[in-house]
């Protein structure tokens, strides 16, 4: 490797500051591999961060020429914080006698699980920029990066996730058609929580709608997604166009088997192909470690569960809970399509659902008795046109004999066809699981 | 991290090895986050490696206690060969001032594009075991990795490769169904040469056989195989058995689309997805960065290409040209059920896609000209039988009109039934790209 200029950031809040960071320069003088050309001054800065107050800070940047590889500042930089009498691993929002980080590292852009350079917080920081500044670097004129980051391009896409797989990040997917609501955003969020780093992609996918179905009059809106993307700490969103994802040749696809039989396979016929084969192709293209679904679409996610194992996906599916309005409505993306009239009737899926969990709880143990409780709730709400309303098994989603059942999941599909514009609805909920 | 116990060699064979070996272990001494144990004593032993004689090396190892990882190791030894006077990038082969290797790191195994510790070679380097042995290492217990390593469960196996991709690695995978010949080994030889890590996989498909095909009697030898793999520089076999790699619940497939349509396509009705499903499952659970497929199933490859891009994986295919016997016949492993007669009339494949290719040489050009020049050839020996012979466009290999062609590759199969069990043989040849 060729030497670059390398930029480090030094601090410290407790004991010696002073004299900590001056034995931290002189330390790294004496590494192999690396020539200390300039350190800036010492500032004090006050405490910025989360946690309870801490004292104030003296920072300062040292500016190295070295062919140390990033990552290897960065051990070396632990080791002189562990020297400096830091316990590491540090906990988080303490005061701490030495803190290094890399912040630039010749030109380089570095996202790896224990590194992002250029500093993410740099330009947040004037404790950094000042000494910076001092030390001849053009701060001004280096990228902020976007949050989220936006990719259209498959190839690119693959590439961006190839170089986290190397730097060792774990991977979370959150697949979207966009439209994003608070169900969505509860997706992003775990997955969050449960990962490095986070995608979401958004494609209104034209495999997974019949040719009467609303692919395009599906809602579309990425600027006020991305919005939405940036706030739940998204780092990527891949949005490709029909084009890109499915170039003219494209034949090949996924079939599923039984899970994908019944229910909206029934009535969408070569739906859940359509979203098996784009999402293995996502899958295929991200190399995610985790996939999150909502379980609105439960019998999606039972497909899916299916076509990951089958294809060997070394990916967890996630099925995360329905999020709902307050007055219980599933939140979807086609509900902003529901007339006042419909909105307030389109209650009645989540009630008779409710209705057929209360007899269960109550001592109904009858497949056909709950389903008749359930369906009398729908009956009576003129506006809805009832598709179908099933018990099955979970997690899988099999069909339940007539006869007793001691578990289960209802799952309600139904029309409102009054409004501008006919809008479908499902739900469902589990006799025996969380509620809601 | 916690502090391990690591050991390096040390060497160097050029200029004043004693005082480059002292003057890297000071500097180690005086690296942050290290602490040098002991160092033992420095032995004289002749060069081994490649390329023309060298003077002698002078050898050492240094214990040294440490919380830095292997790769800030590595990475600090490249430093100090750099200082001592090395060009860096090294070329192979050459005299050195000084070379450091990470031998071994704690307990730990790793295995990534720039390191490999334990040292691979170690256990061949009486100047590494010698040194250990005095600094109390218990080079006997040290495990010696097998080679190639072979797993049977798919989850060790996408395991594996997880690994490889957070080390950086680009990994070559190389499918098969066993009973390897020159023409696989030939696939493994490019795939070492063109990657960091290469896999052989070894499953003989249920899902590509009909029911009335030959999957039971498929020849089936897996030490011979790994024989072959090992002698190839394969460092992985995937060998799962049918119960591991399908579940009792799977039934997700792939399914293609015209590239799969007529030849064998149309004799061996689900051949295809059979094949796409499963490549699609082994490049789900390797994500390698290239697959080798040999050009003698060409269909096969135009149908793999089709799945690969259509399903986004970030793989290139790799195809290979046909590896022939001496008198043409294309290697394929079913040719050991050949009859002695057999065997020799088996030519006629090879023989009738020459006479094609040189009518064109000759000016042929008439798409069913060239054809009746072939099949003059193959009706002319009894013992076989021709299920088809087709001149195809190159690359996609779809059908070509009538009239006159400036192009195409001649594709045949055909049967020879005299034998105790009946076989089918396959070959193709181009018009107008290289021979044979």
């Amino acid at each position: 490797m060729r030497e670059v200029d390398a930029y480090l950031g030094l601090g410290a809040n407790l004991g010696d500051r002073e004299r900590a960071l001056r034995v931290a320069v002189q330390r790294l003088q004496a590494t192999p591999g690396l020539e200390v050309v300039a350190c800036s001054s010492f500032r004090e800065s006050a405490f910025v961060g989360e946690g309870p107050a801490q004292p104030p800070y003296l920072n300062g940047v040292v500016h190295v020429r070295t062919a140390l590889p990033a990552a290897t500042l960065l051990a070396l930089g632990k080791a002189l914080e562990r020297e400096a009498g830091r316990a590491l691993p540090a906990p988080r929002n303490q005061p701490r006698p030495l803190d290094i980080d890399v912040l630039l590292h010749g030109g380089q852009t570095i996202d790896t699980r224990e590194l992002v350079v250029p500093h993410p917080r740099l330009h947040e920081r004037e404790f950094v920029l000042t000494p910076l500044r001092e030390l001849g670097v053009d701060v001004a004129a280096l990228a902020r990066p976007a949050r989220p980051r936006v990719i259209h391009d498959p190839a690119e896409f693959a590439a961006v996730c190839t170089g986290w797989h190397e730097g060792g990040c774990q991977i979370g997917v959150v697949p979207t058609m966009g439209a994003l609501h608070e169900g969505h955003v509860s997706l992003m969020r775990l997955a969050r929580a449960e990962n490095d780093r986070v995608i979401a992609t958004i494609f209104v996918n034209p495999l997974q709608f019949g040719p009467k179905e609303d692919f395009a009059a599906y809602p579309r809106d990425l600027q006020a997604d991305l919005g939405r993307c940036g706030a739940a700490g998204v780092d990527l969103v891949f949005a490709p166009s029909v084009a890109q994802m499915y170039d003219p040749g494209f034949c090949s696809h996924v079939a599923v088997g039984p899970a994908a039989e019944g229910m909206e396979g029934a009535l969408r016929p070569g739906h859940f192909s359509g979203v098996a084969t784009v999402v293995a192709r996502l899958f295929a293209l991200c190399r995610a470690h985790r996939g999150y679904f909502g379980q609105k679409d439960a019998q999606q996610v039972a497909v899916l569960r299916r076509m990951t194992r089958d294809l060997g996906f070394p990916l967890r599916l996630v099925e995360c809970p329905i999020v709902r309005e307050p007055d219980g409505l599933a939140m979807s993306s086609r509900n902003v399509y529901l007339g006042a009239a419909d909105r307030r009737a389109a209650t009645v899926l989540f009630r008779a659902l409710c209705a057929g969990r209360q007899a269960f709880a109550h001592g109904q143990r009858h497949r056909d008795a709950l389903l008749e409780v359930a369906r009398t709730v729908v009956i009576a709400e003129r506006r809805a046109s009832l598709d179908y309303l099933e018990l099955r098994s979970e997690p899988d989603l099999e069909p339940l004999p007539a006869g007793p059942v001691d578990h289960g999941r209802l799952l309600i599909a139904a029309r409102f066809v009054d409004g501008a514009r006919p809008v479908r609805l499902l739900d469902n909920l589990s006799l025996t699981g969380p509620g809601a």
